[in-house]
């Protein structure tokens, strides 16, 4: 890093929908939210700004609260950063809100906990306004026997068996502080309910929502007991979870830090 | 109509997202409902079907519960139709459901309520989750004033201050059954508040839901008192209301019909 004095470091509140990207990270000739952000810095700062996240998100996947974090010069506010920001990006793309942070803030290395949300359609017709949003089971689930195994995810673990194949973690044990499947929004005319899973810990493996969502479904429909999550997590082996759940229901929601990051009282 | 007695009617129940058609009523080389819905039977009945909406939506608006009836020749059932339907149509079109109706059916002339919805979201930031369905104010607006106000649109009046400039309609005499204002959600975090209006009456002019949600917004704001509604439904002058919403918080909610229409039991 350059000690540049008047170089700032800003922290970017970020929410996106990802059906018409290619994931977060920068990719020639792809549409990634990481090179919209760097385009719309470039344009505002007129040089090359990098920004990193605070992970990757894969293709389709959205968030209501990413986190990124640049380093530039800005001569005003750092809420006319995010201003400035918003009349350059794709209106699928908004900061929420910059803030300034410590020179040396680094997104993934000092974030202490995320949240994820997986959005599901059980049942109902396939609703236009839904489809980019949520994963749609036909079939009915059981929400209590979801609940009941969610909660057995709670908890320091080997996380190893919802790990996409081939990543490469050095460790696989997380803390996972909340996994609650919850009734959204229910219309009993139509034959449908709204769920939502979601799930907050210390670090997430690649896919790992993805995939604990996918083993849930199957308990839910009962080809598995609630018990059954016991058992995949013992195993430490992918092959013995569920499917993965498809992108377009993932959202990142929110991503926490010490209050040491701030610059000034948030 | 012919008398073919092997041609049957079906009222097809449709809901769309309106966000990349120009509107309902087909026109050529443009994308619209109809032409969509008339392009899908025209592939599963291999001839040309028209398709009749119980009215036309503007470009933009959407529907949740479009009502449009055909007539043709179908050998499977009913739910089969929309099925098939639906596997020709593109994912912002959907037949929720398909009945066999009497030979006579018209969704214009049978119509006896229709339903509208309008969303709004208040203050927060620009999601990009609601974008195409609401519209966004940034300014707050007092909910009890708007509730007050659209108390007095309930009973039959004249709604000519509400139809758009230009429209011909031999009588602008509507009865509305209902007209609310409500919280959908709210995120105290976030500054915002998701809110809906919906009415419901025997018949709507042109823009006739825009016009009134663009008068409740100026009540909303205190730029005008609730009492001030009714002076705009006296002076019967399109130029006294407030502007026209935008049309992309607008949905088509629910059309009814007497059960006289159904052919089989419902």
């Amino acid at each position: 890093m350059d000690n540049d004095s008047s170089l700032r470091t800003y922290k970017l509140l970020v929410a996106y929908e990802g059906t018409d990207y290619s994931g977060w990270q920068i990719q020639p000739s792809k549409r990634t939210i990481q090179g919209e952000l760097q385009g719309a810095l470039c344009e505002i700062a007129g040089e090359t700004i990098s920004v990193m996240g605070s992970g990757r998100t894969d293709a389709g996947v959205h968030a209501m609260g990413q986190i990124a974090s640049c380093r530039l010069r800005w001569p005003s506010s750092p809420g006319q950063l995010a201003m400035a920001l918003n009349t350059k990006l794709p209106p699928d793309i908004v900061v929420r809100e910059s803030v300034e942070v410590v020179d040396d803030f680094h997104p993934i290395r000092d974030a202490l906990r995320k949240r994820y949300r997986y959005q599901l359609q059980i049942g109902g017709y396939a609703s236009p306004f839904e489809r980019r949003f949520r994963w749609r089971l036909k079939r009915r689930v059981v929400i209590e026997d979801m609940q009941m195994a969610a909660g057995m995810l709670v908890g320091e673990h080997d996380f190893a068996s919802f790990q996409a194949t081939g990543a490469d973690r050095k460790s696989t044990v997380r803390t996972v502080f909340d996994c609650d499947v919850f009734t959204q929004f229910e219309d009993r005319e139509s034959d449908l309910e709204m769920l939502a899973i979601e799930v907050e810990a210390d670090g997430f493996l690649y896919n790992m929502v993805r995939n604990i969502v996918g083993s849930l479904v199957q308990i839910g429909y009962g080809k598995q007991d609630p018990t059954w999550l016991q058992e995949v997590l013992a195993a430490r082996d992918r092959s013995i979870a569920g499917p993965t759940a498809p992108a377009h229901g993932l959202f990142l929601m929110q991503v926490d830090y010490s209050n040491e990051i701030y610059r000034f009282e948030k």
